[in-house]
């Protein structure tokens, strides 16, 4: 019991909160999407079964491409990095704050779940400024600069589920398109001061893979001893190196624990008995 | 001074609430919806000065139209009414719910106007049905049937600017379309026992004009004599009477006062000094 309880809450007694992102290819997919918004809803703390206070964070999918392509927007591609040009900001705004973010409320409001869909520009949640780089354009990619945990919390603090579109603000009337993982890592980040968060990246793999094409080789836990050997021993898919160190950056800014697994899965992710769970100690 | 008390609270204290719908024509241009939005953004109260309580509801202008046209999804009107079917609904809400509601945020949070946008299925705001009607299927277009008036109330106890874009849901996964007069109507009608409400029709036009091509014939005020009279006469524009019966049921539900007027001239129609006043006493 005693180890259940420092789990629930941390010396200062901070809640618990989880971060939830889910990737592209369950939004694109109807009916994986709706079971994952069931599971959202029903989500229940792992340690004494009551309502959790949950963040969901989707990304695009590839609806934002199929309607740049019918009305005839080319995308621009450099180094394999989207270009934000102001067509294809209309178009991502459009698809991310208006058709998936609405509908996917009005499904976990049908689940009984009380949402509120918003983009960083509402409630000034979430400020961003236009890329800078030296040699590269982005055109209008918006990196974070800051979170407003205190409406965050007024809208957790009334059992509402947050679902976050991944469209930020310049605080001077620009809109931005800013990556969904990152805008979960700067959520959560923020977020750490005032509750225990829990970060889970939910998508279509069951976590980290010691072999890419074999979803029984889920490593469930890394730790930084372990993700030293693993990297060492060549032990790891390479494409998920990015992932693990910006988990690392989140845990090492606060963040409690880091879960990467299968959107179907949810319930198991955030009981810990699926996926892959990154801790520092 | 004891008129001025009288008018910003009533008998049991209630605070001025303003509800103000601007027409789609406004939307559509650029210039105009800037220069209604910073005035949004600096209302004041007339009687003192100080900050005011507000809900901004847009309607949807001709972005939606154009982007169905270029995708190839054809409108269907029957007597004039759009028909929203399945097309139509992802075209409105990507158009009015992402594009529209969230440009409109991010400038009033560029004039220091702390705004968040909403559709009706974020904190279940407007639960609504699908229309029925005995001979047309209008589609996915949205009666509505209640507003929660409390999460609107906590969202305006922290200050925060309310911009509603036309889209509600039935609470069961569906989103619907519906007409952005009837939303600030309905809103008007439900918050009035919160707040002595003030509800605003702002668009092209000064307001109700006793000869449709001359803006210099607004008639001020409209109390129900009157207009009984100026529709025995036959001297008010047709076009007018549905809005004026409107906001009729609107005062009886208990708004406290409609005005009709110019966008351009949002603090006169706040001040009454410019518009058209319709009250009941």
């Amino acid at each position: 019991m005693a180890t259940k309880k420092t789990n629930t809450t941390n010396n200062i007694g901070k809640e618990a909160l989880y971060i939830i992102k889910v990737g592209g290819n369950i939004i694109d997919d109807e009916e994986k999407l709706s079971g994952f918004l069931k599971q959202f809803s029903e989500l229940k703390s792992p340690f004494d079964g009551s309502e959790i206070k949950k963040i969901l964070i989707h990304g695009g999918g590839k609806l934002a491409t199929k309607l740049a392509e019918q009305v005839g927007i080319p995308q621009q591609l450099i180094d394999g990095r989207r270009i934000t040009d102001a067509e294809t900001l209309k178009i991502v705004t459009m698809v991310y704050a208006g058709y998936i973010n609405k509908n996917i409320v009005a499904k976990l409001q049908a689940n009984h779940c009380n949402a509120i869909g918003l983009s960083g520009a509402d409630g000034n949640i979430i400020e961003a400024h236009k890329r800078i780089h030296p040699t590269i354009d982005y055109g209008y990619a918006g990196d974070i600069d800051t979170v407003n945990t205190g409406f965050l919390e007024n809208l957790l603090d009334q059992d509402i589920a947050i679902v976050i579109a991944p469209i930020t603000h310049n605080k001077k009337g620009q809109l931005l398109n800013t990556n969904a993982d990152t805008i979960a890592q700067e959520i959560a980040r923020s977020m750490s001061i005032l509750y225990d968060v829990n970060l889970i990246y939910s998508f279509e793999k069951t976590g980290v893979l010691l072999d890419a094409n074999d979803e029984s080789t889920v490593i469930r836990s890394i730790k930084p001893g372990y993700y030293a050997q693993l990297k060492a021993e060549k032990k790891i898919f390479a494409g998920m190196i990015p992932k693990i160190d910006n988990a690392f950056v989140a845990l090492n800014s606060g963040v409690k624990q880091v879960t990467i697994g299968k959107a179907e899965e949810l319930q198991k992710l955030i009981s810990h008995s699926a996926g892959t769970s990154i801790t520092n100690e």
